[in-house]
């Protein structure tokens, strides 16, 4: 129950943040509200398409698309003041991230039940691809380098709370509990990454000849 | 039976935009076939893989595959000559639209009666998956920000078919009659907001600042 | 079974592909990893997406993630040596491809004996997909207009492999012999089209005039 709460309140954030570069990139009414829908519900859809898992989640549940669509709109209209608000919303972002990979893993494992059994491995995937591929969606469709293989924190924080989510449920730890370890664990790290600036070893480039 | 003629002048007419921009980005023959088709099947398709609705219409009828290919190759031979028919093409490109929304929704109501109810709003969007995402996706692969997120009465016109049709269907209308008022009427709304330019708020992107 | 092994050898290469164009347009470890799985391991979700086919490859044998993230990582490690290398991995790469399109076309086929009856058009379009939409996710992650629509003998080969291989199916030849010889005859115009660079007609996109 409190983790569907979270998720409502981070496809909120996730159609916000979408909002705000689509209309940087000179997005129309339409545009913001499509690009906000694909940052929030894209994951999400990529995870359930990947795993045959139907009817999506937007589709059973439509309201959700009213969450993002509107988020959109009020974002459209308070844009100028956003930064003031800049922190608020990276921790509302951090939050969602997690919360997404633990219900992403959730789907994988129902899945699973229901007809072959998943490997644990591939509800790990599929809680990052939940994460992440919202974010990834957005990059594309404003023809840019996904910024999350980029700045790869953002997706090892979802690779790290889903293998914990993952390695409590192996534990028999009840699933309630195991999740919320899971999203309190992975948002620290989230906040501490943040913080520190910590990142993963990047390359420049350079020196690269191709082999094709 | 009419709608379905239109809708087969429809993919050649979407398959010789999506061939024409694939020659203007310095494509091959290939390319030009593989981007008319995604241009005039790929909506579809998109909303056919996120409603489950399998067998996919290209894969249950291929000779739309030759339709494709056929246009994109005589656009290829032609090109040149093609701007003369600027006017007549964009007709039939509005015409297709609201083709495609209404064919669309018709998808998504005769999948929801097959296993869970679908809402009338996800028909509504799953009419504006068909009718406008072959072009997103033909803007994804040419590397551009999609047109459908910058010129947004394109999508409008699609939204206001699709509700206008479900909307009918909804006060016991005839399917038939309901889908021939919804195409006439969203294609003279298409042709009025061409005639007078019409479209919504855009946003300059100047002074917003980004909160990730 | 040697196809199989091919089939290993083909996504560890195209996952070294994936990793090499990411190093150089600056991504990191993580995003290194994942354009490398998407190149090796996309070209075939997109056909079992498209065909409904359902668990997908990975999600059944999620070992495979395994060779892709591994070559992906080796990659990143030795990437100033690869060029050295470079006639090898030419030739793996086009083994790759054969062997994907004829794996491709046999999935097709066995998705039509489970449910509809599958054309054999669509089988060599499926093989096709197999082959080289994996080249065209890693070229739209990395936000450029995709190779495989500038340099077409690539698809050609793959066009024309498939196409062997559904043609003597259908003249009765064993399948373990068709998928043998339309791996070698693949394989040798690949080879032939890289030696003497053979190439489609392409078009210089000047003097085309936009119709929309």
């Amino acid at each position: 129950m409190l983790l569907h709460a979270i998720y409502l309140v981070a496809i909120v954030a996730e159609a916000m943040s979408g909002a705000i570069i689509g209309m940087r990139r000179g997005m129309d009414l339409f545009g913001i509200c499509l690009i906000g829908t694909v940052t929030a519900l894209g994951g999400g859809s990529i995870r359930d398409v990947l795993l045959g898992h139907y009817p999506l989640s937007w589709i059973a549940h439509p309201q959700y698309l009213l969450f993002t669509i509107g988020a959109a709109i009020v974002t459209a209209l308070v844009a100028r003041q956003l930064h003031h608000l800049r922190k608020v919303f990276l921790l509302v972002d951090g939050l969602g991230l997690v919360t997404f990979t633990v219900l992403g893993c959730d789907i994988a494992r129902s899945t699973g039940a229901m007809s072959i059994g998943i490997h644990p491995g591939i509800a790990v995937m599929a809680g990052m691809i939940t994460g992440v591929f919202g974010g990834l969606l957005r990059d594309v469709l404003c023809n840019e380098v996904p910024l999350v293989m980029r700045h790869e924190l953002y997706a090892t924080v979802s690779l790290v709370t889903g293998a914990l989510y993952m390695g409590l449920l192996w534990l028999h730890v009840d699933a309630a509990i195991a999740a919320l370890v899971a999203v309190a664990i992975g948002f620290a790290f989230r906040v501490l990454a943040m913080r520190f600036h910590w990142r993963l070893p990047g390359f420049s480039g350079e020196g690269i000849r191709g082999i094709e």
